[in-house]
């Protein structure tokens, strides 16, 4: 892979919670920030349920189509985490101790905690290399493209940052945004205009409410600062001439 | 189907801003509550990118697997606003102006405000019945299982008490949460005992950080208020016996 190809990835959240609603994922939101800053586009995010069967047809359909696929949560203690066996089973691997990560774990913790349920974390797949978890020292594991991450956000978050050299991502994917009060209606001529002018990069226009006003996010997105300077510079163009208050930019 | 068949749903939220990480999702959560509350729930939720094709496949895919769809996103006057288009290619239906959400529009609307913009809002798959909007005017609306919805949230959310009488749910998912001053391994072999006695109930075990403290929440949930019960009992029973501190229940 060179540093010149469009490299994509996967996110696969496991969670009856989310799928509940009782818990709100932001899990997608800090993977996908931190894979665009290097290089690397999620294409696809799923979110499904703590099943054997349905974890096992997803991962194997997503390592295929993906560069990388991101899982989060299922690695914990308890019955409902069955992230790591079915794992193994996806990729028809021995599913066993991990003794480089039976020793981080028994080094972790204080002489007889280190009990039963503490020891299924380390039931991992054969061969997983290990991701090191300065949180709370349960490491997550890859195997080939798939990367399996704790559910738990600022355990996830602490854990990216040691990921950074195993993933080989593309160009940078660069945006620029720019809030304006005014409505969607009043620009979506001239911002077509715009986007048919500018086919390489993608432009997206979201409307929000702050403070009780309304306005409108227009976000340009793409790995070439000269296509976002050119989009951004007839944006401006048409936001001047029809005299619509810049909000940020 | 009777009142007392599983329903189930998929959720599909459209656009680019929540892959990117720009926006997190709220959406999800939101309908899969509301959803629970009446008998339906949620077995797959999908994020995906503007585009055409990756719409249509995916709403072909999820509307023969799923009672219902629910989609969010791409409904607005811009040009990244596909869904309508999409879905009307999805179901092999013209995409034309329908002639009630039109009406809505321009009443909506003071005299000459009306624009091209806002016009495109009101095309839509041949027949489609409309979902209306008390909160900003345009409807969102369903073909057959498949509903969509707009992206902004406190919009999405204004819309869905309407569409009430046009979902025909199962029974009511009910839940109970115990929250403990504990971590997941204390429990974790107790909790499985539970869960294998208890096989029609689910139990998830979700470790939580509050206030700097530990702590794991147990969730069980089943349509059958008597299983919950029972669960809960043995739950109690075992915290009791390891001196745990409940934190809510």
């Amino acid at each position: 892979m060179t540093k010149n190809t469009k490299v994509n990835a996967a996110i696969l959240i496991i969670g009856n919670e989310i799928l509940s609603g009782r818990t709100q994922d932001t899990n997608t939101s800090t993977i996908a920030l931190w894979l665009n800053s290097i290089g690397v586009r999620v294409d696809e995010v799923r979110v499904i349920p703590d099943i054997e069967d349905t974890i096992i047809s997803t991962v194997n359909h997503l390592r295929k189509d993906n560069d990388y696929v991101f899982t989060t949560g299922g690695i914990g203690p308890t019955h409902d985490d069955i992230t790591a066996l079915s794992i193994s089973k996806a990729f028809n691997l021995q599913y066993e101790i991990h003794k480089e990560a039976f020793k981080i774990l028994e080094a972790y913790y204080k002489q007889g905690e280190f009990n039963e349920g503490r020891q299924k974390m380390v039931w991992m797949p054969k061969n997983s290399k290990l991701i090191l978890n300065p949180t709370s020292g349960a490491p997550g594991f890859y195997v080939e493209n798939v990367f399996c991450l704790p559910g738990v956000p600022s355990i996830l978050k602490s854990m990216l940052g040691g990921l950074k050299n195993e993933i080989v991502g593309g160009k940078p994917i660069l945006s620029h945004t720019i809030s304006l009060r005014t409505v969607e209606s009043e620009i979506a001529k001239s911002l077509t205009d715009v986007q048919k002018n500018n086919n390489k990069g993608e432009i997206g226009s979201y409307p929000f409410f702050q403070a009780g006003k309304l306005g409108v996010s227009i976000v340009i997105r793409s790995d070439d600062q000269s296509i976002i300077d050119k989009c951004v510079s007839e944006i401006l163009f048409f936001i001047n001439e029809k005299k619509i208050k810049i909000v940020e930019r």
